[in-house]
């Protein structure tokens, strides 16, 4: 890919092995902004560099390939870059899409690395069992949402935390979860995991953890885990997916101070990256493709248009602006 | 037991079906600061009664039985109470002693509750591997000093921190780690850790984990977790057995901070508590007893004579004053 007089020629040289691909759909993820920092030492990610454009997961169509697995027409999903055309020389980890009865966009969410992240954090990391008690946090987002209907398929019982009354009513609604509520509503996060109101009388229920969580999936950190430790059941499971309300402190991260509950409630607490389960996608697919085309699954995107609406997108993750999944349209096929 | 006129009368009552013993070594161990708190909730502790005496693992000998399982004469080792004499109703935990070729004192220690504990919490919960780097803190105390030497007898790399010149060599000369060092000496524990000092001409070697910790047997908690959480390697195992650092803090514990690592790395945190292993005795002492009668693991306990020296031993233990594992003798049968 070159440009020649000021025209982008979207052919690859000669002998590249490469392949140029039209960014279609641009996924913002919160991990985004550790690569705005700078990474010291093997990490599993690198720092992005100033002046080059970001990279991420996105859709893409193949314009061009010097590559076997590729061809011209292809649509993929993978690694690419926030830019309108890229030349892609690393696809390892690039996938083919097959199925375009859904939306392309579900690539950057559902079907591609939140989602794949969502069910190997669920089914591999936190061996769940019909009947246990789940929490999840940040729970409207890309990965919780779905990861709270996995847990509902399993006949577990789940409550989410979200940031607005919006979300809430989606984790209710939409998704299914017996119960959620608004954090920053809440002066006190550990009373509220306990929660148990329930009156008679033509209803009022509400309880969240009266008796502890067996599960949580651990997506925002911070003062979040700390209320969570102290209301873990014995021998229950932390799935650490991420802590989005640390990446954006330019200071030290907020301390945890109730780390002692791993020794008297025998906690295990796991720290995962979804790379480590690249080799099971296809069966992945298997599992969601169905889901979806059922209705077994619901899933709520939030699509932001065009390249120059990107930035404001990335950034509203770490306040919380996005209801689901945040997307960029860069561009309809 | 009854006081009649002033005298002890040390025969058990009409019916009972506990036992009477004679209080001989009284074990001083970190975890019975927690008791000193008010416990909230269900816990693996009760909190102490002001007024009463402790309670704690000790060795005893019985002196009058009410219950088949012990007669008059049999030693045994469990939860007694900081006292001459004591009457025990709850003789669930207690063990009979069989071997008597080892200092009484032992079962206090390396075939106690703290020997149990570091082979559970090293072969079980850190699933080891020959070869692999392993750390740990506290590392001259009762569980420390034997789970470096489960390590090295294992073929792993093995470095412990300690809190003095005296206990560093220790470490060194008679647990036979790979190196140690003194956490007070240094004011850069996450550069401690990763050390690698390798002069040549006559030596001057010293690397602890330039390339990171596979395993990290945590005793401390604090600011150490944190120094020990960037030195990780992916992948790797913290097995969480104390936060000794933590326990005579009255206000809040020290926050942690690094808890992203736990991402990034894969890494696998779990807690345990020793009571969970407690059907393994057996089999441990099958493995500890040769281990001990042939010289193949090296046990140093710090012992205080008598009951009134028992509260300074007991604090000492959370400024590091002992020297090994922290006995009481109360008699010598």
């Amino acid at each position: 890919m070159q440009v020649i007089n000021g025209t982008m020629n979207l052919k690859l040289q000669e002998g590249s092995h490469g392949i140029v691909v039209k960014n279609l759909y641009l996924s913002c993820d919160p991990y985004m902004r550790s690569r705005m920092t700078r990474v010291e030492g093997p990490n599993v990610f690198t720092s992005y560099s100033p002046g080059s454009p970001l990279t991420g997961f996105g859709v893409a169509k193949v314009l061009d390939s010097g590559h076997p697995n590729f061809k011209k027409g292809d649509l993929i999903w993978g690694t690419t870059s926030w830019e309108e055309y890229s030349l892609i020389t690393v696809l390892e980890g690039l996938f083919k899409i097959e199925h375009t009865d859904v939306p392309l966009s579900y690539y950057t969410g559902i079907l591609g690395m939140p989602g794949l992240t969502a069910y190997a954090g669920f089914y591999e990391v936190c061996s769940p069992k019909k009947g246990e008690y789940v929490f999840i946090s940040a729970a409207s987002g890309a990965v919780g949402q779905l990861v709270g209907q996995f847990a509902k398929l399993m006949g577990c019982y789940v409550v989410g935390s979200a940031g607005s009354k919006e979300k809430v009513d989606l984790l209710r609604n939409k998704f299914g979860f017996d119960e959620a509520f608004n954090y920053k509503e809440e002066t006190d996060l550990v009373g509220a995991l306990k929660r148990s109101v329930s009156s008679s009388l033509f209803l009022s229920v509400t309880w969240y953890f009266p008796e502890g969580i067996d599960i949580y999936f651990e997506n925002v950190g911070g003062e979040m885990l700390d209320a969570v430790l102290l209301n873990m059941k014995d021998h229950g499971r932390i799935s650490v997916c991420g802590q989005v309300s640390q990446y954006n402190i330019l200071d030290q991260p907020e301390g945890v101070q109730n780390l002692m509950c791993l020794i008297y409630k025998r906690i295990h607490m796991k720290g995962f990256v979804v790379f480590d389960y690249y080799n099971i996608y296809p069966k992945f697919l298997d599992v969601m493709l169905p889901y979806i085309r059922e209705g077994k699954i619901m899933y709520v995107e939030d699509i932001a248009e065009g390249l120059e609406s990107g930035p404001a997108a990335l950034v509203g993750l770490y306040s919380g602006r996005n209801v689901g999944k945040q997307v960029v349209l860069f561009a309809r096929e």
